[in-house]
């Protein structure tokens, strides 16, 4: 093998490449990124076993071949390698190294060999449509927050991406929730996507989608299987498995008679709650509301260290309430409105709250109360 | 107590309190700032019990009066209060607490007592001088990267700023070593420093005093004892006691002697040793210099993950040379030089090498070879 190609070109692939990779690997060859040179392009493969990745950059192909070499020492090299170098890959069969050059600077590693590289099966995916980044964005963006880090619940460790029927149609929407407060996305249906299995797209699969996502104009081809995922830019393909188990059933933990109506300017909600949360101790950042009318005072007590209140003007025209929440989740929540004011639907102080964006219901979330 | 202070007047004085304070404190009292307010001034002041800083503040005092609170709470408050608010601070000696008020929010801290707070004992210094902060900075700027962090050397563990003689006259001299490597920076001696007393000025203390440096032309006051040395702004003093140790005789360290001579552009050469270095293991970081007519050849040899070489257009008019150095002691070297080239003095491939910027010798670097 033997390929020279830019070193933005390369860089980008082997970033991409190389994120993916566990920095802590029981199977050496698993370290390393498979590199196929052939025709005018070259692939750069990583994998962790249950992601895989692959980037295609074109090249200069002298001689077709593959080697895989460690991801993060050949990332490393060309982030230093200068602006603008040409760098030539050369794989040696003969002292099994791969060489890499550019202008004086010239790099030997070690490699292992192609054949024990474990390229992810190919499946059979059931469904397959096309959508622009810019949803799939949202999708994942809004929701990713309360995927649960509770290794237990390993079926609430990602984001489950199915078909729902919403108050606008059909929908492909996304939730998550880790039990103290759920996330519900909904997109306008793409073309193709009807049928489509819902599946629980796993954490590091949502965060590795996300480098995808940038370019709101690119259209990214989405592949559904029951056991896998697949989500493809020209030059990107992002496989993944996908969790293997059942999403509880979301819809009975969202309130619908929830009447009592807070409507507040979500950015100053959120700078209030940070505030007053100040004072609390860590472990029970709990931060209570007290609604009256057209009046919302937020306030933490800790005994130890002092207490907080602070007043907000507001939208209020219901009866007296008190109900106290996670500080963190308040903000989390607060912090994903960003066009209009923030609409929190009350019950009781006991009883879950729903908030969503003005009048919008494609964004929904849910959040526990906490006793204060 | 009660008074009134700008925001961004607080933010300031607090932030600097706060940064001494540490955050693990087996003292309750040491995790506070002591606030005075008295006449048209506040000051806040927090200690460690080696470094004590004193921020004075412009405020409409209204009461004077003095408490202490958590810096910590109360620096992270007023940096979550929003830009330009006014904040009036009220001391309620009945509930013992501090009221923070500002706009709609309204903070009650817990607090101690001011009698418990250990105010730093006042010193007799034996020497006080002015010198800009710009002269200030570089001394320690360039010297404090081969501070030891070595604990049982602790006579290392800071720059030994003392009087010396150097090619160009008396000088204001900082020094620091690790045993590996030393930085020796000089200054011109400031009118009123002679005599003063050779001090190990802490590695935190340096780390504070960079603070106080960033504007060029404020002129700081220096203040040294043999115990306790004290750098002033108009609003600002930092105090800290001095290591009470023996710093070791550098002078010994400095090769006189080295004759073969490199000149190299520094911002090539700390990238050249850079990519190299991607090679090595993390263990021994060890870059191969081979020296020959105007060449350089950098190269790393590390049988596990590869190797990697390099040339550099290099002035070197000397016999061939091979020595080998710990790769990041290189680069923090190089990284000193900002304005000409960097030239290295080499004996033999087993002695200190010593580097200085092009032909200055008020900023030398001395750096011990490794075996390759």
């Amino acid at each position: 093998m033997k390929f020279s190609i830019e070193r933005a070109a390369l860089l980008k692939a082997v970033s991409q490449a190389q994120s993916v990779v566990e920095r802590r690997n029981t199977i050496p060859i698993l370290a390393n990124v498979l590199i196929e040179a052939d025709g005018s392009d070259v692939q750069f493969r990583a994998t962790d076993l249950d992601i895989e990745v692959v980037d295609k950059a074109p090249a200069q192909v002298e001689r077709a071949g593959a080697t895989t070499v460690s991801a993060v020492t050949l990332h490393e090299i060309v982030r230093k390698l200068p602006d603008g170098a040409l760098v030539t890959l050369t794989d040696d069969a003969a002292t099994g190294r791969l060489t890499v050059e550019a202008g004086r600077s010239n790099f030997s590693l070690a490699t292992l060999p192609r054949e024990d590289f474990p390229v992810m099966a190919s499946s059979e995916y059931t469904t397959n449509f096309g959508a622009p980044a810019s949803v799939l964005r949202r999708l994942f963006d809004k929701s990713k927050f309360a995927i649960s880090t509770e290794e237990t619940r390993y079926y609430l460790n990602g984001v489950y991406m199915h078909l729902a029927d919403s108050e606008d149609g059909r929908a492909l929407r996304c939730v998550a929730t880790d039990g103290h407060r759920l996330a519900r996305i909904d997109a306008p249906l793409p073309d193709g996507a009807e049928g489509m299995p819902g599946v629980i797209v796993p954490r590091k699969t949502v965060g590795e989608l996300r480098k995808l996502l940038d370019d709101d104009d690119m259209q990214i081809a989405v592949s559904v299987s029951e056991t896998k995922v697949r989500f493809a830019t020209p030059n990107i393909t992002l496989t993944s498995k996908v969790i293997d188990g059942t999403f509880p059933d979301y819809s009975r933990v969202i309130p619908t008679g929830n009447t009592r109506k807070l409507e507040v300017d979500a950015a100053d909600f959120a700078k209030a709650v940070d505030r007053v949360a100040t004072v609390s101790s860590e472990r029970s950042r709990a931060v209570k509301l007290q609604l009256d009318e057209d009046r919302l005072i937020l306030s933490v007590n800790a005994p130890d260290s002092g207490a907080a209140e602070e007043e907000l003007a507001v939208a209020y025209a219901d009866e007296r309430l008190e109900i106290g929440f996670n500080a963190k989740y308040l903000l989390e929540i607060a912090s994903q409105v960003d066009r209009e004011n923030a609409v929190f639907l009350f019950n009781s102080s006991g009883d879950p709250t729903l908030m969503r964006e003005g009048t919008d219901t494609s964004a929904i979330y849910v959040v526990m109360p906490m006793r204060v």
